[in-house]
């Protein structure tokens, strides 16, 4: 760190054009493999933009276009805790297989269609992307990549992307098996964003398995956006009329299922006269929080660590050119405390005994 | 993605010497700006090693010396959410300056050593170190390289590096003050990792404060390692003999005051007789979990926003040559019920009612 680099950092390929009386993408051809430029001129320009601290983006200028061993992964939030987790593995697989990883990260509530333009410049093998709402133009910015793109517990029709998921059909119905092996009548779905394929797939599998077993799906609350204060209001709103609450909620994932569980605990503390009986509540996901002694939440287990391996997989193993990658992984039914057989009774769920 | 592309995945940088009949460091040098190679040379190589696949890396061989616009990143564990939301903050402030982002990740229960000379390699502007453990080895390794190295909410003594930190010795007092205003008595601390400055600062701020006061330290458990079942389990020792429990606890960070809140839930539903009043408990970072409905953990909030705006700055307005920033930003304590005025009855500790 020099004073000269404080002054560098302000040279451009229009300094440098300027200085050898060359055009601008003259220099900027000399920064390209293929590029039609000769050996001479750019050795001057190379020399020239040395001197004079001009530096194009490594990244964005690889000398040859082939594989960089450089992966794009694009991330939303990582408020759910579940994705944080997801990030961390594919830093760890990336990097035990010689791979670096570039992270890109959506300003919150924003998708990340102005971002993956961005990302596509760059030379990265491949670009994954995480817990971001994706939509039509994204679809159509990888179709325009050459770069595979990875949607990682996402799907988008219409995109030429590959996707890694959880089985979320397969696994919602498994949440309706549970509830009705409880015998539970009055079924809630507590939904997530609803321009998520993950929050439509989770009510769609759920719905579809209570209609073959001739259970009417009670009530849908709308409007969640994945929080804990969204499933917190949620619940709220399902005691409202506290003679007609439900025996049983599935909520679109386990951050919010953990709001439910905190406000519908204030309210066996509060409702009077107390109500017969405590709801039943699945969430999704497996995070570590509903494990945790004052939840003891049931849940479906994502195969997080064999998703993060199958999106690697296509990243270090290429599928033929053409071939888009469409894996759905099998999800597993967690019971604990908060769904448990029989009926839990209001003891039974406030007190969670745990095991560490 | 052709088939090519498969073939070309394996080509060497021996490969394409041989193809040319040079030495496989006349390729090297052919990607490497200041070598000497002649121009004819250097385009020889080039052509020859995009027709047969073969690719550097390219970070790791910028063409030029200077700027790249790129930051390193080295996380440890992101199960703690404070630095799940450091590493977006990270991402988010750098990717708003043109700055990207380049991951890496050390393994659960490593520490950075490994890992550092790997990302010295790159041309990356800085490296910022985040939540994993340091050594002598990281500061000889951080004295040795020309980048600068930033620890967040980390100090080394010795090493030749930028410190942006939370100002734990005097946080951690404020923690004493509040314990001497509910007129505590018996206080216990639970420690983190011992080998990290956050735990003994915190540690050195609460009992300098303390002996300040006339009021001894009770008890410390040692040997936590800043998760959840750590301060579960600390929790669970401090209760082992009934009558002598301590009456004011000062968890090293959040999630180990969560464990701990639990432990003495159950504890309390299960102790008999009843304990004759309940802890007061404070944990230290501020994360969300600390203020849902089931902990309302009263804590040390740091000021994350700023320490990361702080050690971008270091980035993108380096401080003249030599010069080493060592900034320590003040926390701020937050009183929940975990640790309110009057001192907790059970009832209280347990309720808690929340504004969402």
């Amino acid at each position: 760190m020099t004073d000269s680099r404080h002054t560098r950092i302000r040279s451009t390929a229009r300094d440098v054009a300027q200085a050898l009386g060359v055009s601008q993408s003259t220099v900027s051809r000399a920064f390209t493999e293929d590029a039609s430029v000769s050996p001479q001129t750019r050795a001057a320009i190379l020399r020239m933009a040395g001197s004079m601290g001009y530096k194009p983006n490594a990244l964005a200028r690889g000398l040859i276009t082939n594989r960089s061993k450089i992966v794009g992964l694009v991330s939303g939030s990582v408020g759910n805790p579940f994705y944080a987790d997801a990030l961390q593995r594919f830093s760890q697989h990336l990097q035990q297989r010689g791979y670096q990883t570039l992270l890109f990260t959506a300003p919150a509530g924003h998708d990340v269609d102005a971002l993956l333009p961005v990302v596509l410049q760059y030379q990265v093998d491949a670009v994954i992307v995480l817990s971001a709402p994706l939509s039509v133009a994204t679809a159509e910015a990888c179709e325009r990549a050459n770069t595979p793109v990875i949607l990682f517990n996402r799907s988008l029709s219409g995109a030429k992307a590959h996707t890694v998921a959880c089985d979320n059909m397969a696994s919602a119905a498994l949440v309706a098996d549970w509830f009705a092996a409880l015998d539970c009548r009055r079924l809630a779905f507590v939904a997530g964003r609803d321009d998520t394929s993950t929050n439509r797939e989770r009510l769609q599998g759920f719905s579809s398995r209570l209609r073959e077993r001739g259970m009417p799906l009670w009530r849908v609350v709308a409007g969640g956006d994945f929080t804990y204060e969204a499933g917190y209001r949620a619940m709220q709103t399902l005691l409202t009329t506290p003679d007609d609450a439900p025996d049983a909620i599935f909520f679109a994932n386990d951050i919010m299922a953990l709001g439910g569980i905190d406000a519908l605990k204030l309210d066996q503390e509060t409702a009077s006269p107390r109500r017969p009986h405590t709801p039943s509540i699945v969430g999704f996901d497996g995070i570590a929080m509903g494990g945790w002694a004052s939840y003891q939440l049931s849940t479906i287990v994502q195969p997080l660590e064999e998703m993060v391996a199958a999106a690697v997989r296509i990243v270090t193993d290429p599928p033929p050119e053409g071939q888009l990658v469409e894996a759905k992984l099998p999800g597993t039914m967690m019971v604990r405390v908060s769904a448990s057989a029989p009926p839990a009774s209001p003891e039974q769920s406030t007190r969670a005994a745990v095991l560490l």
